[in-house]
């Protein structure tokens, strides 16, 4: 960390600073420039606040030289994680993962039906959301546990894995029992108490990218899940607030390279929410996959003009067949599989 | 709601819109354009979802006509509320209500000293964190119910109303018997399971704004809080993500009118989250009462450099009691109290 | 366009709302409500300002049913526009157009060493900045019409088209004469006295989307430079601003899809402005094709740490060679060519 | 400058950036941390460019310990710059300034009857547009010098400076014949050529803050007007893009008072463009004030529902004169007169 002093700092403020990092354990290195001091911090700084010093007089700024998060962090794993879910499907190795289905499950003939459609065209994993947070309350609220076990017993059909929403702490233990990856939503991203209970399951979690999230809260809000035991956590950016309003989001396609540098986790995106329109759909997906994602979330309905949410962003199951081949031949070019 | 059908929609689709909505038991208008054509639905629209009617063939897209929030709308209560907090503060009169204390909870000796010069100095209610939700695990993440406690005890000595942050649903209940005053922080605006349990309880709600929430959506936060059958909240401003950094966030001033025009709730300000930095404070909370604010939020420490958290943009106690001196004088200049 | 009256709004206001709009040649359709009345106003609203029935008494608000844009709309011209640079390339055709080169012009030697490189591993035209646009007036600020020149020379000698920045409406004439396509800049996209004097040249313009502007409005600046008589627009999306700093701009990977839907015109990405750092350009640069994008503006270096400008964000030569490849196998992948 | 190599930085590469620095006439001071080695750099940077040591081998980032505006900055004048305008009104000064007039120059009665009214009721400076930036080609795009003719004619006969903005660096001269502020719109803040020719007059300069700019952006724009020559500019907050969309900009009341820190010149605000809505205006104008403004810029219409621009968020005279008592009311709650 560097201490930048304000030009007209005194000697005492100056003093007090390194006096302060000393009492921490930590080296000082004050460097007198001719307009201003700047005191640099070496050492262990886990237990150093920038906030308190910001706060002494006579500092001007704090500046980190470390990134924030620990964990979740590239430096402290170089090689990539590869998450395995339930000894079937490998995400974040050379292998592009699908994961597709209803964004509410709404009844067992729904669900199933895109259940098969979805895994016969190449999809590995099966989504289907039972608690919808909606920003209404007047809105369908999802089946809860009732649609958790559908999901449960569509997957196992299908022998495929089955991913859903978890919005409560008390939840986790039961919704552990039906799902095989946890996924916490974008409005929950910092919703710690969550975080850390998903993080003492033994499934892998999969995070969601808050609205308004910068990728390094992102990284530090993994760093509650890997902190509560787990090493199982998949990323997925979703799209961000911006003032675009042609879109549902902002898909932030930079936030995949991004993440593959600072990070050892993997990374996937959803094109369904961030577009909030099938039409768009396809193009963000392809543009995924190019960027390097270890992932898609895609929404798909047997009727989305019927679906109970989401249905203008959720793909037909024609749509998800031709959406398909176009990943594929997107992986294929860049030296992946799908 | 009006449905506006693409310049090519065929009259197949149109009756089908039509029909659609005719079956959920609304009335429609269909206008025929010289380039397109739209339906406009008129009735009781509550159970019409825009969705469905955007995922159909031929719809263009769907616009809303009435607001989609309803017990905070001031369509459904023209007057403003007033909440009573236990007898003794009345937060949306004419009387701008100040919440000072710490950020942190950290011990008996900061709060008690801090309780004692922020209630002496003229705010109404002390505010101090137990549960602090951090970016980091890594953190200070508050005293818990300790501190809790401590402030129910601060606040008795005083005769003041306390008002705390409630991080998890399973901790409302007990919190209800230590504070006056349930907050729901920024981060947790959209956790629905939070906001229901903190509307079953008989205590006012202070609901902070979402730091990527528009107005429409936080008002939708109150409905979930209101439907859940209180009729005590209290909307606070701290603060919205921007492109900008001079500022920790950009304090959305804007929203202090804008509420006033849409709702009935009452409205504060936290302009110490939204700064960031101490000296950024008595500007923002003069231009929040003079934008017609019902209350404001301060961040008050005997020794910010010293703080566990937030040190930064807490106020000493000499700035905050002559921040108490120039928000007296602007109230006044618009004919309130403080 | 629909006129939304506000709840309480007088038989008279309705009244002078139909008087208006009639008086403006435009047919009325009232929709009497339950809680409320909405006005649609049928014909040729090109003369009619949503902002003048916003501002009169009793009106709550007004909805655009038909795109703010014209010449740019899909509506207008429903296939695709070509864009011919000097009968050499053809821009929006089956054949993705790489523009590559140095951010700035420093040297013929510069110049030259990069342009061989660039043509010569597939780059179509040669890019470089004459005149640079820089934040602080105390940077580098180009070289004018003499790096113009030598642009020309270096075009001419591997008969490459080029592309260069204009930042003044009274450079056009002159820059016409050295450049085969005028671009704007994202600072200048709204200055429209430079939209209009190049849009009267006969030469293709490149036209940056401006870093705060919807597409709508993006559209509409096109607007501007089309009906100053030229048909050649080529549009670039660079990044927009967000709160998100990891990298300089956010890249709007939607906005090509979304462009691809609304309008006729050709769209390409400059990854390199948008990412901000050379490590991120080859992933968002892939995505940017698979999303559908008919070409890249990308910026080379031959020694990026010794670039007057924007050297972090500069491919080296072997860099560059390698985007090519990757590049190309993208395009294949989804049908075109490179 | 603080430039801080990745953490497998080699000596070699350390060598480098030491030398380099040297090269440019700097002091370089490295530090050997357990992980990481930083270079401070001391000395004059004026010619040190950031971006070309983040492209050199082996570093991470660096990090600017002095603000990238030199002229605006409060480090070069620690004195408030009080403005004098032709002799009559003194901005930046005890006296909080109101500009005020309409939005576009329609027509001598309308300007006059203006005029009249707002120069009655207590503004001292006279506005109004004569060339419009418009997104739309196809609107009213203001009367231009002959607007400007009547605004001069306006002025004198109520012996009040007028202000009007200027669109394009050719129309700088004429212009400054006929105004005595002349103002840089938002749209125009980062137009380089308009800039300085703004800044080679010898009049003041209502610099706004473009839409998209941060603070210290902005201050680098206003270095680019003072480095023209004239020492006379004024800034002029107008509110920035974000998500939030019930009000047509998001007013950033944050800038005043950090502007106020970092920067000597004045800076007032102009609440009608932010708002968008007439209703807005009056909450927004007095927390203006509040928080430091040194003046408004507000918009007056005879008859906002016939105005030929920005209608919705003009206020009528009466509004106008209720608007001018409150403001001097909260003027003088801060000891300042109005």
């Amino acid at each position: 960390m560097i201490v930048i002093m304000k030009p007209n700092a005194t000697a005492a403020e100056i003093g007090a600073v390194i006096r302060r990092a000393e009492s921490l354990g930590v080296t000082t290195h004050p460097i007198y420039g001719d307009n201003r001091t700047v005191v640099a911090l070496v050492g262990d700084l886990t237990r150093v606040s920038r906030e308190s010093f910001n706060a002494m007089d006579g500092v001007n700024t704090t500046v980190r030289i470390q990134e924030p998060y620990k964990l979740a962090s590239r430096t402290t794993r170089p090689e990539n994680s590869v998450i395995d879910v339930g000894g079937a499907v490998r995400i974040g190795g050379p292998e592009v993962v699908v994961m597709a289905g209803p964004c509410s499950i709404e009844s067992w003939e729904q669900l199933d039906a895109t259940a098969r459609h979805v895994i016969g065209a190449g999809a590995s994993i099966l989504r289907g959301g039972a608690f919808k947070p909606r920003s209404s309350p007047f809105s369908f609220q999802g089946m809860g546990f009732e649609g958790a076990a559908l999901l449960r017993q569509a997957g196992q059909a299908l022998k495929a894995p089955v991913v859903s929403e978890v919005t409560d702490s008390h939840f986790v233990e039961r919704m552990a029992q039906e799902v095989d990856i946890l996924q916490i939503g974008a409005r929950n991203m910092q919703n710690y108490t969550l975080l850390r209970a998903v993080g003492e399951t033994n499934k892998p979690c999969l995070l969601k990218r808050g609205l308004a999230a910068t990728v390094t809260e992102w990284l530090q809000a993994a760093d509650y899940v890997l902190a509560a035991g787990t090493a199982q956590v998949i990323l997925c950016e979703r799209g961000i607030r911006s003032f675009e309003d042609s879109t549902r989001f902002t898909l932030d396609i930079s936030a995949v390279p991004v993440i593959k540098r600072q990070s050892h986790l993997p990374v996937i995106v959803d094109p369904s929410h961030a577009a909030g329109h099938y039409a768009l759909v396809p193009g963000l997906a392809r543009a995924a996959i190019a960027a390097g994602a270890d992932g898609l979330l895609i929404e798909v309905h047997p009727d989305p003009a019927n679906a109970l949410s989401d249905g203008l962003q959720s793909l037909t199951f024609s749509d998800f067949a031709r959406l398909m081949v176009e990943c594929r031949q997107i992986a294929e070019a860049i030296g992946r599989t799908l």
